[in-house]
């Protein structure tokens, strides 16, 4: 007896799901990788994946899972249900695992269209970033059927650290991703406050970065992403623009649920306002960016 | 040839306070502990120190520095240079470690006065906690001579297992303890935000407290006092109007260099407002309490 080869897509190789495609491939799961950049398709076919393209249509009648790790709701949907769309091709009883951060009105409408069409959601945020992910080891906060679990976890078992099972109401794994994301977005901009007030004082920001990193005042997202402003590199891992989306949708679940929301109000305040200054495509520690008369590091200095 | 024993002072035995006591003797330094408290100072002479009284006076021509640990700059200058002073009955030449959360204006004016009096201070705030306190590794982040360093030297050796010298200049350890007080203030203040709101929303908070903690959003304070709210434990460790204070110093650090602070200003009307409530000597994860229409965990539920 032999077991059937399992055979999974990523969709969209950024740096959650570039590393997500790379732990699949290392779990021995017959991988296929699809994004538009094909600078990311090319470099995950050396890493073995076994077909990389496009669009996901090509194979979709091959696969048992498809993992999504597009940016948006909008995007999510269009790579399902837009033209050419990759739902009504995938098998009946295919598993659909939405990682991306959306809403969780958007969770249950997704759901609906693919239980219609005879599929199976798991709403499937993840965290841990670009090394988690590489490492075949995030974060997934999870809602969905016993099914969907079930078919999934040879994907499961490969990219995730730890799974958290939240229950089985899609939208669940949604509202807990927005709810990390508000603690992320907050700890990014109140790190940018800080050393931005670090350098208007006069204290030389690799030393504050240091001490609070060795200090009660650390936040993973502070030693992550300060280092950035330390050494001036700006280059996007996650840019700006994603926490304006994020926050975003944190403030929108707020108003939902008719909640006061005091700091994730302001750090979308700070994120929108570097965005609109011009630095939505940078690193999103360039929220530091919004604060005036100061000078920050440079890179290479 | 002997050497003379060392001896030490820590004025203020609270959570910070007594871990470095119980540190200075686990260190062989002959340590001398000083709080209003009769409790404490029954417990730190059970730790074996030398002696234990409410005044420092009792034996301050003993003493080779003086670490003062209370709560603000008011009571730093009430022991020091208040009736019946500590700072002119100590010798010519002894160290004041001022680890006190105080203004940089406030540490410079101190400085000043035991200039004054041929005495030598450091300015030294500390950070990592009760638990870090009480293994001897506290954060030290301070400022001062060389002279003052090198003299506090066996004290810096028995409570910290970081020093960070910020520069000869007073005022530039306040500064920096200041700027690492409003990440720790504003992550208390998004943790509460974070997790009412997952209250609201029906999210079991132990779950999302598991979820944080193993992602992204974590930060030190989250992973610290989140969990009071998840065991509704409001116990004091460290009390809502420490906060109030420390976040009070923020602002007013900003507004003298004239530069902005969303979220801290923000985080400190939060803590302003628990404390308005009712809840200022709670623990300062009571911040959590100024959201309505929520239901939290209850202690031994």
């Amino acid at each position: 007896m032999t077991n059937k080869p399992y055979s999974v897509a990523i969709i969209g190789l950024g740096a959650m799901g570039m590393g997500a495609a790379q732990s699949c491939v290392k779990a021995g799961l017959t991988t296929y990788g699809v994004d538009l950049n094909t600078t990311a398709l090319e470099k995950l076919k050396q890493d073995s994946a076994y077909a990389v393209s496009q669009s996901a249509v090509d194979f979709a009648d091959k696969l048992d899972a498809v993992v999504l790790l597009v940016v948006n709701a909008a995007q999510v949907n269009a790579v399902l249900f837009g033209e050419n769309g990759l739902a009504e091709k995938l098998n009946k009883g295919a598993a659909v695992m939405v990682s991306s951060t959306i809403s969780a009105q958007d969770a249950k409408e997704i759901s609906q269209k693919l239980t219609n069409l005879g599929l199976i959601m798991l709403d499937a945020p993840v965290s841990g970033g670009a090394a988690k992910a590489a490492a075949g080891e995030m974060t997934v906060m999870a809602s969905g059927s016993k099914q969907a679990f079930d078919k999934l976890q040879p994907v499961l078992n490969a990219v995730a650290g730890k799974v958290y099972n939240i229950g089985e109401e899609i939208g669940l794994g949604a509202t807990v991703k927005i709810i990390h994301q508000l603690l992320a977005g907050v700890h990014i901009a109140a790190g940018a406050e800080a050393m931005a007030l670090a350098a208007k004082a006069g204290i030389p920001l690799d030393l504050m970065y240091d001490v609070v990193t060795n200090a009660a005042g650390n936040s993973w997202m502070f030693e992550n992403r300060m280092k950035h402003v330390v050494e001036g590199d700006y280059s996007p891992l996650s840019m700006v623009d994603i926490f304006v989306k994020d926050l975003g949708l944190v403030n929108d679940t707020a108003k939902s649920l008719h909640f006061p929301l005091h700091l994730a109000s302001t750090a979308y305040s700070m994120f929108t306002e570097a965005s609109n200054a011009g630095y939505g495509k940078e690193d999103d520690s360039a929220v530091i960016k919004i604060f005036s008369g100061i000078e920050l590091p440079k890179k290479g200095a």
